[in-house]
């Protein structure tokens, strides 16, 4: 019998999977074939199952849950959020009404070459274009449809854009969007089910039937809770993050992201289903590319506050240094460039400082009214009268700095930077002004860029064949090729609500198996 | 039932993962135990199979055999070798007797060094280590064991290696070795079974049993051939090789390696296995780093002969130029940075070329008698008088490359390469010596450094929970972690041969299933 002849006549026969042929080779060749691995009894049914409550598990409930399905949220943690939750709030808005008002001239199709580059061209570029051109109506739809409230006249430049373009939460993190997801939620009747951690991806030769999880789980005790399985009758739709928090995996992927590197991530972030999907089939590219963020302060544990300083003070309006007084790298270029330019310089011995005079301060201060001085409080940020009050504080060299600043000054009043080529912001003035600021600089693991590959429908693919496999759907920090080798800053919230937004549309289109 | 509880019931229960436990909940999770997944009945039961005839596979299966084990080779193609046989021949040997003619100062900390750093340390230190202290008794026992004949007094530098650390086999390609070790294996009574496509691995909770194969394949018609079931005692050894020549997959690891990009592999050298491992749950990582070999001639297809000009002569004692008669790279930096450097030059519409003069190809001429005529002949590689008469034939800017030549010609002289830092070999004299020669760059997709994670003792570890899986083993191009980010060129053939071997003894000294 030859292989086509043999799945032909599988696919005909209801028990074919378990069916007794005795005689030698078809019989080991058949025992081969994948068996039903569905629970004897199914405690719940519903239409979809969306695992993990950031950014993108819940804009996929909420949709999902528009269309007509029956959904539920399942979070391992005992509160809702996950990562997105203490996440920085700011968010890539091509063509957003603040970005006008700044005359800021940008467009999808610089947007789309900033985010190839930054990938190294390891992005899909189908991805990278429907993500684009969703940008603006996603911004629009934070707005209408959930009520995020963003800083109305803020516009922000993370390292990579060519140009400002991002907005920022009212409150200064993605608890901004995050909330209002979890009202829509409330309102819409989705529960969210924390503290239920999914064990096992239940996959039959023909689909994905649902999940085997733990209830009343106690984050990390994986012996804790109480075993459930629950049916999803249109899909599984998976919004599981990243695994920036998961030492030993994070280490396989790349073993020099070792214990001596902090991370942004809360806890739960952690490896297991990136461990599940992959042993159930499912395609996963490029889980070795993690990004840290370089704008990390080594004065506080994880994500913490001081990175707002040193990213929205310092880097677009102030400058970067090292211990000698030089810069070392552009500030606005992407995080994995910068966080690279640091670790060379500590490894070299010496340290990294964001710099900001009382002008380059303003428009952070005017965003976070209250914010720098909780940052001087806790030592994550100092002030000083001059440079070189600043420069002898902090172990800098004072005659150095005080040329390089000078130096800066000269790219800023010519708008041109023929060493380091970064873009000076049109608002930027020289930096001479005291009071000076200054926070040390140190690159914490912060984003997995790889992970599931999904076709343009969101469906996770078998690693088999690249064909979707029925039922499973994926987005967010879970799934890859949408950054290639480096993710840009403010553009991770995009990229969840909008693939997250389209996988429970389409989950809920999907016919029903029972 | 907690799940330890669960599971230790299930190991002390024969039928433990298909016992009819009819209470709802734990049999829901009791369903997603992995299923016993062998066949009915065996067709046939050997100690150890090893899956790949090239370095790796027949290094395992010569050592599994001197080890007692009854052992049989499977290879999918019509003819044994794979890739290896066709491979460059070049082996690196630290301390070896050719380095030593040649007043080399080498040491295995600076092999070690070399290999870390051009891996972006992504490597595992551990299996670096492992690799250098076989470095020279590996060297010594492809002589002593297998009579592989060497250049005697030819010594050779890759990109990315300090110092000149390469042996040549005397004809001149990998076939040098591999015939030697199927000479080794005929001795030995190994049957080496050609057109024999392995379509599954057979993993049980408890082991990977055998494998199912078609016998009489003829590649790629995955329905030819019959099918037999063939169970593996001790052990089943992967040695499938890289994936350079499946497309597909290829641009699912890294979208922009598209088809404009030829390979130097055999058409074999494809995906099947990657996926067939992944979906049985073993650990693989970095599959998305791939090497592109730079010193490829666009003028023949595949691997060709052309590379032996472009790096051997020209790229070891000559320079390398774009169509602007400028350098454009360290011409002994490591493979990526190479291939990467040609491919932003092409990519602004230049071309790029390997030059070297009559000086320049003396010991590439004395290395392989009459391969540079053949590369005349075959208008890979052209003569010409003086370096204005190549420049013009080639459309290469004469003036600047005149000037390019005088320039480098110091750096020979004062053996200091400020500019590009390159090293200069102790016997390069300047080039200025008429005829001069020239071959055209065309990088070629050439090696995987990625794959399946393997302990020390070369078991495959499962992606659940990094531990080994019983009875599987893997070694060469199939494993990843041994050179990270970017192989060295000359270690693949070390790193083939030294962890083939351990794998070939590690399961031949495993207890017996049955």
């Amino acid at each position: 019998m030859t292989k086509t002849n043999r799945r032909d006549f599988l696919k005909g026969s209801a028990a074919g999977a378990v069916a007794a042929v005795t005689s030698g080779l078809a019989t080991a060749a058949l025992a081969q074939e994948k068996k039903p691995d569905e629970p004897k009894k199914w405690d719940e049914t519903v239409d979809v199952i969306v695992i993990g409550s950031g950014f993108a598990g819940l804009a996929a409930a909420i949709e999902a849950k528009k269309a007509g399905a029956n959904v539920i949220v399942l979070e391992k943690m005992p509160t809702p959020g996950g990562n997105s939750i203490i996440n920085g709030g700011i968010l890539t808005a091509t063509g957003c009404p603040q970005q006008k008002m700044h005359n800021i001239e940008d467009s999808k199709e610089l947007l789309e070459k900033d985010i190839l580059t930054a990938g190294n061209y390891m992005n899909s570029t189908k991805k990278v274009h429907q993500l684009v051109e969703q940008t603006l109506p996603n911004y629009e739809w934070t707005v209408k449809e959930l009520g995020v409230e963003w800083l109305p006249d803020a516009i922000g430049q993370e390292g990579g854009h060519s140009v400002p373009r991002y907005v920022t939460t009212k409150c200064g993190s993605g608890a901004g969007i995050v909330t209002k997801e979890l009202d829509k939620c409330k309102e819409l009747g989705i529960p969210i089910r924390t503290r239920t951690y999914v064990d096992r991806i239940v996959r039959t030769p023909e689909r994905v039937e649902g999940v085997i999880v733990q209830e009343g789980y106690k984050f990390p005790n994986k012996d804790s809770g109480k075993t459930k399985a629950i049916k999803a009758d249109q899909g599984v739709i998976l919004c599981y993050g990243g695994f920036s928090a998961d030492l030993p995996y994070r280490m396989m992927q790349d073993p020099k992201l070792n214990a001596v590197l902090d991370t942004t991530n809360q806890p739960g972030a952690t490896s297991e289903l990136w461990r599940e999907t992959s042993n159930i089939g499912c395609l996963q590219v490029q889980n070795d590319w993690i990004q840290c963020g370089p704008w990390g302060n080594p004065h506080e544990k994880g994500m913490g506050i001081g990175w707002q300083f040193n990213q929205t003070a310092a880097a677009e309006y102030g400058l970067w240094c090292n211990s000698d007084g030089d810069r070392f790298v552009n500030e606005l270029a992407n995080r994995k460039v910068r966080a690279d330019a640091i670790m060379v310089q500590q490894a070299n011995g010496k340290k990294c400082f964001a710099i900001a005079d009382a002008n380059g301060v303003k428009p952070f201060v005017a965003q976070r009214p209250g914010m720098l001085d909780k940052q001087l409080e806790r030592g994550l940020v100092f002030k000083y009268d001059s440079l070189d009050d600043l420069a002898k504080a902090q172990g800098i060299n004072p005659e150095e700095l005080k040329k390089t600043v000078a130096n800066f000054n000269e790219c800023v009043k010519t708008k041109s930077d023929p060493t380091w080529n970064r873009y000076i912001n049109n608002e930027q003035v020289p930096v001479e002004t005291a009071p000076f600021y200054v926070g040390e600089l140190q690159p914490k693991v912060h984003h997995c860029m790889g992970g599931l590959v999904t076709d343009d429908n969101c469906q996770v693919l078998d690693v088999k064949n690249d064909k979707p496999i029925t039922g499973l759907y994926a987005a967010g920090e879970s799934t890859g090729h949408v950054h290639g080798a480096v993710r840009l800053g403010s553009v991770a919230i995009l990229d969840c609500l909008v693939f997250g937004r389209m996988a429970g549309q389409k989950a809920a289109a999907a016919p029903k198996a029972s």
